[in-house]
């Protein structure tokens, strides 16, 4: 790893540090893409751009000419000699404004990161074990779906991981399960596969996306009754892939699956279609 | 203003910038106060601070000498020398921890400064018109009342407000009105004062709290209805201390009061309290 490049660019100049006056800081006012780097390339990069410009449109952050910067950036970074890494972006509404109310014109902000990555081929054969968070997902369609950077939910859902567990499913205050605290949660039960709703709350994965535009999966309401009788789950995000999950612990009861055929046969496709994440 | 003292403290150091690794950045992982400064001394300090702990308590963040360790940060920043000004305190959980995860030790980053302020007189006396913003607040137990950094649903309500709106309301999904983008508000209706309980959502306000401590006031439900047949309502916060609101518009609808009497006391009360805010 002494190698391993650990740049973090700021509109595209090498720096560790960002405006303390940035409305990301001040307000969470702003978006972010986790990207897995791998032999040098950055998986699924069109799809994490797309989703960062239509964050920027619900939170109207100006994004014209942000991809192309975006690519200028990426120049910089020595992606080809990486072969296991994550690629962080974070754009922000830069610093201006008065208070809250955000400036009238203005440009963004860029932080690009490289940080290492050691992929748990355990996890993602074997299966994992998650559990049910206390902290919950608050409601508001406004900003289900988009990955801004208002997260302490999932920073509190974390922090309650007990040891073993490697996600914890996330529930609204209707008592649906959403997803996990850094994750989407895909369930096969009744003959079809399922995954929640991310019309209230939610972070809708660049994974998520690819696997539903590859395969029949229905969006439903989950509740936690309807998640133990489910025949296979996995979770997944678009840095570890597919992780199919075994065990589930809510309060003092565990449900057990199988590592299930569907699941892994999804996860095959993934590993030829990306190369094996 | 050029001889204001803009300044800005990291951990204590005059530096403008912060590091781009910091969870404030990266989640809106702390927590803020926005205090007046009047005559060279910070109003309701002490308030500032206990509140600042209670979030600090909520959010899990390391916060043992930090009480000294701001006093430390405000004795450098000259607050004798200024007469009008705000200043804002940032807390966050510092650099440390596995994506969203926090570290198990840590300690916390603070970033202060200090920014010009200029009272507006007109607002105090002849009150505001304010609207009701479409962007609501989400319902989250866990959070509520604290003033975290995770204000997007604020700067998206703030971007609605038309001109000649001094602050907007919001609602929660379930139609209780809340409070203001940047304030909390108070009506007086059936013979007492009232304010929105903030169980589910919302920033409990230092001056909120000020004036709680202070006066006979009902934690309530509140609809748009029951706003709208108050008698007198006013919108309060530690910068601003109390302005009457005089036009409430919501949708195409617009409902005037008079500057009340009993705002105004309260008004007189506070700035002989605390001195002219």
């Amino acid at each position: 790893m002494t190698d391993f490049p650990q740049v973090t660019l700021v509109d595209g100049q090498p720096t560790s540090h960002i405006s303390a006056r940035d409305r990301g800081l001040a307000y969470g006012d702003g978006l972010f893409e986790t990207i897995r780097v791998l032999s040098g390339q950055a998986v699924l990069l069109d799809a994490h751009f797309s989703r960062l410009l239509r964050g920027c449109d619900v939170l109207g952050i100006a994004s014209a000419g942000l991809t192309e910067s975006l690519q200028q950036d990426l120049a910089g970074l020595a992606l080809n000699t990486v072969n296991d890494g994550v690629l962080k972006i974070i754009v922000t509404r830069g610093s201006g404004g008065r208070g809250y109310r955000p400036p009238a014109t203005g440009t963004c902000r860029r932080v690009m990161s490289l940080q290492p990555y050691t992929p748990n081929a355990t996890a993602a054969v074997e299966g994992i074990s998650v559990m049910v968070c206390r902290n919950r997902l608050g409601m508001n369609p406004s900003l289900a779906g988009v990955k801004h950077l208002n997260r302490l939910e999932q920073v509190l859902a974390s922090a309650e991981l007990s040891a073993g567990m490697e996600e914890g499913l996330m529930l609204d205050s209707n008592d649906r399960v959403i997803e996990g605290t850094r994750s989407n949660l895909f369930l096969y039960g009744d003959g079809q596969w399922m995954t929640p709703k991310l019309d209230q709350c939610g972070v809708a994965g660049v994974m998520r996306e690819f696997l539903l535009n590859r395969q029949e999966v229905k969006e439903v309401d989950v509740t936690l009754e309807r998640l133990a009788e489910a025949s296979e789950i996995f979770v997944c995000n678009s840095v570890f892939g597919i992780y199919p999950v075994i065990h589930l612990t809510a309060a003092h009861d565990t449900v057990t699956y199988a590592v299930g055929k569907r699941t892994l046969a999804l996860q095959r496709n993934l590993n030829e279609q990306l190369g094996t994440l």
